[in-house]
């Protein structure tokens, strides 16, 4: 396919998929498989990398250097920091092997492929790593540098390695306070919240 | 403006900026942009990233893959490790959204850009990454993968995820004793310190 | 040199080493250097950068964004992570310094560079960083996101900053319990082990 009219990719930049949505900007040394998706008004920043397979919403930051792979689902409105990089093998090893046990094992795409799924407004921070599987809700906020080996809830603040959950925070990125009054207002942009909306509140750990 | 003629661009990278230094060299894949300042004598590494805005003294080492952002200054004769990464917003989101109190936030720069300043000599190990509005000082080493969340003194090692800090390094590396003798001595190259020199000195954890 | 025939390079990739085994594809953005020298039916993925002086087996897969440098050895069948970074140099500072006890320090290698090695069938985890002067035991995995400070025994898995061993792997990739009767069996692909073939078994840390 060719790439349309109203998507803009840079001339250093290799745009291999026809399914980019118009009002996308691709930066240079970007590379983009064909049979990768990616919605309107996107940014793809520099020497990023979206892999055949992997899908991304509408409105979404990608910055520099993230690798997004086969199996890797993106929300609309994603902010995913530089250097961010997914995954989506548990157990990787090299497939290139002469072991009958590891190459049996990468015959299938269901011998190894976990999907993993950010969801809409989602910020995922500078060189965090996101392990294969896992899902991070909406509004949810990785701190930089966080390895991500569990599912995140919506509206969760985690960080550290492995990443755990330190608070709550707003669609607009402010911290919740857990010790206020229901429902949860944010003091930045006065947004209010029932429990519901803040995902996962009634499994939140104690230190919230 | 054109490249200087003592400046080396490898034949794939991609310089714009007019203002790097005579004698500072730039590696394949390498991108600094327009409004980027790069001093002289530098190395810039392949598939490194200068934006504008980014300030970068003289006799730096930049290696492969860091990225610099507007709002970042580097000091001269700092080492910045392979894939290092600045940030310069403390609650990043995808400013491509709908939601009008995350746009205000981006309209200008005062909303969301906090400024960080590595000072002279001081080491970024691989893949550190520096939080977006720290002072890191002369001569501090940053252990490699750390991740800085506060201001670092200068001669400070820290490491670790958020970074600590482990003890005091001379300007040539090495560390310092803690239990000696002032002045403070290095055993490696001699040079003698005073309290003053080795900066946060009267302020430093308990573990130094 | 020229690039053999048998070599797959990337229109967008630059091969520059002659020592390139039959078989093995260079992706987009990548950088291999003269004097790197890589083995047969290898992967070198997109932006990754093989420096003069590394050494790569047979078989290997180097995803996107790695960094091997002069002083990195990696065997046979090795897996190397999407961004996986080495390092040569324990105590970096710029080399472009007036200080003499820095510039000293560089002028040959014996006085800063450490070399590593990666032994066959490892596997190095998403983002991990690996410290100079470590060796990475046969059929070791290091989860993504770790910071390698130290030996690996063989089939060891670690994690975390810095990496400490959490378990034993089968050349599989499944993990084996250290409750159960020796000789060691994978419940997963049958393979048995005695101790020696899990290196570092008598000295492994309590909690495995």
């Amino acid at each position: 396919m060719s790439v349309a009219a109203e998507v803009f990719v840079h001339p250093l930049a290799l745009c291999e998929s026809g399914a980019v949505g118009a009002g996308t900007r691709i930066w240079a040394f970007a590379h983009v498989m064909a049979g990768a998706v990616v919605g309107r008004d996107c940014m793809i920043g520099g020497h990023a990398f979206l892999e055949a397979g992997s899908r991304i919403g509408d409105r979404v930051t990608i910055k520099n250097q993230v690798m997004v792979w086969d199996g890797v689902e993106i929300g609309d409105e994603v902010f995913v920091g530089p250097g961010v990089c997914f995954t989506n093998d548990r157990v990787p090893r090299s497939r290139r092997t002469r072991l009958p046990a590891i190459a049996r094992r990468y015959r299938e795409p269901e011998g190894w492929l976990a999907t993993t799924r950010v969801e809409q407004g989602a910020s995922l921070g500078a060189r965090s790593v996101i392990l294969a599987g896992v899902t991070i809700g909406a509004y949810a906020m990785v701190a930089a540098g966080a390895v991500v080996t569990g599912n995140v809830p919506a509206h969760a603040l985690v960080r550290g390695v492995p990443a755990k959950q330190r608070g709550w925070v707003c669609r607009c990125g402010a911290r919740l306070s857990a010790t206020q009054f229901r429902p949860w207002c944010c003091r930045q942009c006065g947004e209010t919240f029932d429990d519901e909306a803040i995902g996962g509140c009634t499994s939140r750990a104690p230190s919230c």
